[in-house]
């Protein structure tokens, strides 16, 4: 199959490389990731012409294409599942900065980190934070990834003006442009952020910039329970609206400390670290005189405010979180839930874990609702961990959340999206899907179930 | 017809009223609106579920149904266009502000004004701000309507985190909720804002509220050219984004004096209105240093810097432009371009305007490239108008723009749309279209032609 597949690419000009190791996996832990097709062939196409003939000819050929970006995804969203073409968007590098128009243009494969690097080069910035700096920009888009500034600044549909995409067929849609406003029908571009490759590969986007960040300053405040912490946090956000507002259990600190070398000042079992922007460092002092009196009022066991090296080593400790964690955990959960319901989401699910066996370490984005649970490895953890996930899932439903906020559906949540939305719902996305990609070529497997 | 109707609803428990006068016009000037069908009934449901039911009704009767707010849409996007039903949401006026969750559950016939009292009563803000305050909270998301804080704070799209929506056969779609995050499939939420109640009718919306303004201050700079005026917009939003940026011309601004009574201090051709928001009083006014050095350093005139009662002049005068000028124009467009592309814009359309002996006087947000333009009456416009309005829509297509920014499609732009996007694309609404409307009854003539 993969060599006659090689064969029908190069008969039409398309180089096939048939080394696919390196392609066929994302970042989802190897506990709970599915078992990828290895029997595939990758393309690296230049540009949206490129990557439009390669769909001409899977079209032609009913050849499945797994379109893939950084491959930093936690869902298996941009794992193969069956022969066919891996579409890799590593070359597509173009980028232009439009410091006039405050905003840049960035083919598919340009990473976070040099779209954060040519934004500052033009004393411009570019807000979204999904973690790593080797995900891709139309990634970012096709999977509407979102991080820890979304409270303040948004998520990637928030920065989205314009996109081109390549359809199921090979032919390029160009939606929207460097305009802020457009009413002009129905908002297919929405449509298309956070599709998951599966409705047609997004080759270039344009993403709104804006002004850089001037000053910030980081509070860590350590409480005794769950509770004090996230009372406060409407209270945070209506005083100062801070970039980020986290809430990490005292376990999790432990876990980024061993993997960053740096420490974090003395902890609890929940605690809040608050991240503050603004004009001038006396704004933000005053802002965080605000904000410690408030965490005081809340029984705060202390309050530390945190700037220059101290304030760089708690994010650091922060960001390198899940790096610690990684090798001991199952699965790191991304379930989104109104903020106030937090403590009782954690709660509920921290019950049904003990009965069940499992600890679990929290952390995660109190400001928006959106908590990163780790059920950690536990002897017997395969059989009963289905189970376990299904509940939490549950849980977050019946406190009007959703069960993922951030990762997507991808291969590994397929199944679930059936039981978390109504029929009516599902059914509605399933003939997007036949109307996008009528043959069923597009990233087949993930989101949902494609129907003829 | 129309007492067939009214029999078949009676009979089904649904009160018909029979006289529609004042259900059949939106705020489009007469000069450019359609004629409207006036025979139709109106229902006034007053929840989802009386919703709902009237759909039934409809679906099982083949009856159109155009879905009314308030009134205040500027494209005869609520103007029904046959024989049917006018289903007005004045009596769904549930308003929860939920201060823990920054957000407000609204029924459909929430108004701006209502919605903007009940978040501010809790200490909280709705910023964005369309124009009329008698806008419904359902009709500003079924138009994604935008308004002068867009550039700041975005626009209805932005705001919208949860909706119930009723489909054409009568079941009840209930999308996203109070979270912030929510990628768990296709975004059928963001598919429906902007629908222009030509897919769903929405009954509810969850929307994010944000912490209070605290302080404003507005500076009035007149300039002698479009081109002084703009080419520093992004240097302005750069060093301080502010709440709203605004272009307006000299003679727009003498309308606007005499709808309000007010005076603006001397003025130029062009104009900009900058209205900064802050913390506090000083750093609003180092903020208002930092623009005028920028204003001065490109030609400005002067630069006026308003508080308190001057303040107040200024925005009641910019804000009654329209009142004051729209018994002399034909229609106020609302095309929307790349910032640095409205000098050329406006210098293109005017040359134009010129050349076919109209006469065009131009506002709009010069922040967010959305620019309103109203052509003039003169004697025998009707005549040469489309040819104008056609050219001015290519003009701003060539620039890479849009031809509604914000107004949308409704009835009296279906027929540019489909010169200004791709067939495809168009294609592609319209399929949307059959799916959520398989029987063409939602608000039919509007945005894309139905097709089974």
């Amino acid at each position: 199959m993969r060599a006659q597949i090689a064969k029908i690419l190069r008969d039409s000009g398309v180089e096939p490389y048939t080394d696919a190791s390196g392609y066929v996996f994302d970042e989802t832990p190897e506990t709970v990731r599915i078992e990828p097709c290895r029997d595939v062939i990758v393309v690296k196409p230049r540009n949206t012409e490129e990557v439009a003939r390669v769909m001409r000819i899977a079209y032609e050929h009913n050849i499945p294409v797994f379109v893939r970006g950084g491959g930093t995804g936690l869902s298996c969203g941009a794992v193969p599942t069956k022969t066919g073409i891996v579409l890799s968007t590593e070359r597509m590098k173009r980028i232009e900065v439009d410091a006039e128009n405050l905003c840049a243009v960035c083919s598919a494969g340009v990473t976070l980190g040099e779209l954060i690097n040519a934004a500052e080069s033009k004393g411009l910035s570019f807000p979204p934070h999904p973690g790593s700096e080797s995900a891709t920009v139309a990634g970012m888009v096709a999977t509407n990834a979102g991080g820890v500034r979304a409270m303040k600044y948004g998520v990637m549909r928030n920065y989205v003006i314009g996109l081109k995409a390549v359809l199921a067929d090979g032919e390029v849609l160009s939606l929207g442009g460097k305009m802020i406003k457009n009413n002009a029908g129905y908002n297919l571009m929405h449509l298309l952020i956070g599709s998951e490759g599966t409705l047609a590969i997004i080759t270039e986007v344009v993403l709104k910039l804006l002004p850089p960040f001037r000053e910030t300053l980081t509070l860590a405040v350590p409480f005794r329970c769950v509770e004090d912490a996230i009372r406060i946090v409407p209270k945070i956000m209506i005083e100062s609206m801070p970039l980020a507002l986290e809430y990490i259990e005292g376990e999790a600190i432990t876990y980024g400390e061993k993997a960053s070398g740096k420490r974090w000042p003395p902890r609890d079992k929940a605690n809040l670290m608050v991240i503050l922007d603004g004009d001038s460092k006396d704004d933000l002092m005053r802002k965080a005189e605000r904000v410690a009196e408030i965490c005081e009022r809340s029984n705060a066991v202390d309050v530390f405010v945190a700037t220059g090296r101290e304030e760089k080593d708690l994010l650091a400790v922060r960001s390198l979180i899940y790096e610690g964690i990684k090798n001991d955990l199952i699965e790191i959960l991304d379930v989104s839930v109104p903020v106030a319901k937090i403590p009782e989401y954690i709660r509920k699910c921290n019950d049904v874990a003990e009965k069940m066996g499992f600890k679990v370490i929290n952390y995660g984005h109190a400001g928006d609702g959106n908590i990163h649970q780790h059920p950690m490895k536990r002897v017997g953890w395969e059989k009963d961990y289905e189970g376990l996930r299904m509940r939490f899932f549950e849980i977050a439903s019946d406190l009007g959340g959703t069960i993922t906020g951030e990762h997507g559906i991808g291969a590994l949540k397929k199944d679930h999206l059936k039981h978390f939305i109504s029929e009516r719902e599902y059914r509605i996305m399933q003939e997007m899907k036949r109307i996008f990609d009528p043959k069923g070529i597009l990233n087949p497997g993930k989101v949902v179930d494609h129907v003829r």
